[in-house]
């Protein structure tokens, strides 16, 4: 092969294959990947409109039901993040003048109300301080003071506070009121409890990169008959063509398979890995799981003087938000963390940024391993720092926790 | 572990590890991936705001400018395939009331025009049948009798028609119209040359699947300073969020990395890998190389019947768009093609259905074993059907074609 010389020169510049140095990822995602997901994305790729790769995309489809609890035959992964499943969710439910109703108390929410109004909805703000959960007779109160309202918005699982919101009451409401439930399950999916059916949801999406421990680049999306009703007759054709529902639709439904955009091949192999160790460990194995880790990282870290920032008894197990003790500093510490354990644990976003840590023990990362060299990483920061007399403290309180909870002492699990 | 009886049921259903059918992937895309493309991806996962992956984003921005030709520091791989890239560039240049021009000679120019109209953009027209160029002169026409003109977008690799675009005239047109040029190269980035600071183009986008032989999964896109200025002095919110290009540059600047969405990591991590190998090869020498196997192809193919469906001289060597001899069948020659040899190729989209196939040869799908392979393919089916009296006459005109050219006999590639 002949080279320019320019060309030449930049070849030089390569510095060899990309070696990502060893992480241990604990923020509020990427989780942490199995490694037979990452090895079902290094398999060769098939054309997407090949009959192997669309009885694929029917058995993505079938795991993705199981997950959600729904029996919704509109379920699918979008070619895109969990962002794009929160603008593809709004975008094709919502018409200019729809009264929409969200619920705002934390990043994810003010995001869902930025979107609607993009849409050119009528947005109703039902705000609660960040920290707590939208009180469902708040929203009752929104749907009996408002007129008619075509949906009401809320984030399952705030990813910028660890707050659980509870959702089956407001679902009920929804149904009394005619207006459609759409919710974002971007940190909980997989991770705690989510009955889609169960609890009236109309729209619900995600993310792969939390607790179902897939890469990012996908978003697990189902609608049900009530909300694709309200796609189908829209009088104004929906603002983006990219995530257009009515046309996706095509593009996923047996027997259609009208081409829409070449769907991104790699990620549904890594997802459908993905799905497959969610069933093989089962929903509610996984789920207790998520919050045997939850409670002894919590027990830990107040062993040090953290303190859990989400309202009690609405604790996210998968995204454990605290709060720093006010003498130490928040960035000093994420960074020695990362750059002398690798452990990668997130910040507060927005207001809460020096305040909170957010860490996450997601799909793959919820383990006791995880947890006990986090604690331990931490003690020896803070011991130098002459913070805590009596390294291994924080680590014991959170065994205790698991040995209440009769899990194996030599469980790295 | 526990599971609940339901769920052992459904873990029963398990058939082992997906492991896709061999293919040749000869279509309109995705292409074949380079083993070292394949096996970035298996790596583990960065924080997305991890130092070191803010650092593989500057060197993948770095390594697209040098495939766009291109100075502008908003380079980016935007988290969506390349219908998203083409959907980010027309929703944040286009405001309501704007005029575009669209060039629409097949599928890629009628999506731009519908998205266009999405926008509420005023949508001028300039058609030209499928399978020929829009004739600059058509364009300058509608730029003269038009009143101002917000933007010109036209599609330089037509993946439905392969017809390659001639694009240096219309650059100089809308800088003379004060207009900006938008340029769909999905099927042309590192195939062909494409010069986007040469040749004025104001907006360019891409796909990955196509000749960089990555993946799909993210659109490489270049804005210039005159987008910038376009989208940074729009009076109307981008009616899309998750595309807005002005907070996802705030992500991407060097020194701000502001938050917008988790980026799709592991997708990254092959995008850098497969710039590399582009790098490694050269770009000339690799437009060479997909000018020689095409070559090789169409002459295949002619002694076999097929005829170029595109335009002479405008003929892309990406994708190449044969029209059938009429007493053949489409549809059960590509379904023997799948199934009897592993061979994936494409055919016609909307009126061109039946009547053309699209062979795509892009990136590590260009190759002289692949020309080779599909042509003794298809040979050995038509002589079933008693089509060719003498198996091997393509792949020797094909052939033929290489030792014009110099090829050793013996290349693989």
């Amino acid at each position: 092969m002949h080279r320019t010389s320019g060309e030449q020169d930049r070849v030089a510049e390569r510095t060899g294959a990309f070696a990502p140095p060893p992480r241990l990822l604990l923020g509020p995602g990427p989780s942490m990947v199995h490694p037979r997901v990452l090895q079902a994305m290094a398999s060769p790729l098939l054309g997407h409109l090949d009959p192997e790769f669309l009885r694929l995309m029917d058995e993505i489809q079938q795991r993705l039901r199981h997950v959600f609890k729904t029996t919704n035959p509109f379920t699918i992964a979008l070619s895109g993040t969990g962002s794009a499943g929160m603008e593809a969710a709004l975008v094709n439910l919502i018409e200019p003048g729809d009264a929409v109703i969200v619920g705002i108390n934390g990043v994810f929410g003010s995001r869902m109300a930025a979107i609607v109004e993009r849409c050119g909805g009528t947005l109703i703000r039902v705000e609660a301080p960040w920290g707590r959960i939208i009180e469902p007779e708040a929203i009752a109160d929104a749907l009996r003071s408002a007129g008619p309202v075509k949906a009401v918005a809320i984030v399952h699982a705030e990813t910028s506070t660890g707050v659980e919101q509870p959702l089956a009451p407001i679902g009920s409401l929804c149904r009394d009121h005619d207006a459609l439930f759409i919710v974002d399950a971007v940190t909980s999916l997989g991770g705690l409890p989510l009955e889609v059916d169960g609890w009236h949801i109309d729209a619900c999406y995600s993310g792969t990169q939390k607790c179902l421990s897939c890469p990012p680049g996908l978003a697990p999306l189902t609608l049900n008959d009530r909300a694709l009703a309200a796609i189908r007759s829209r009088t104004t054709p929906c603002q983006s063509w990219y995530l257009d529902l009515a046309l996706i639709a095509d593009y996923w439904a047996e027997g259609k398979r009208a081409y829409h955009h070449t769907a991104p091949i790699s990620m549904l192999y890594a997802l459908r890995e993905a799905l497959c160790l969610v069933e093989e460990e089962g929903l509610e194995t996984r789920f207790a799981r998520h919050r045997r880790h939850s409670a002894a990282l919590l027990a830990g870290l107040a062993a040090l003087g953290f303190t859990p920032f989400a309202q009690e008894g609405h604790r996210l197990p998968s995204l454990n938000a605290v709060a720093l003790p006010p003498a130490l500093e928040d960035a000093p510490l994420r960074t020695e963390l990362l750059r002398q354990f690798g452990i990668d644990i997130g910040g507060g976003l927005g207001p809460l940024q020096g305040k909170i840590w957010r860490i996450g023990l997601m799909g793959e990362s919820a383990t006791r391993a995880n947890v006990l060299t986090f604690l331990g990483a931490l003690e020896t920061l803070l011991f130098r720092r002459r913070w805590t007399g009596q390294p291994g403290q924080a680590a014991e309180a959170a065994s205790r926790v698991y040995r209440e909870q009769g899990l194996d002492e030599h469980s790295l699990v």
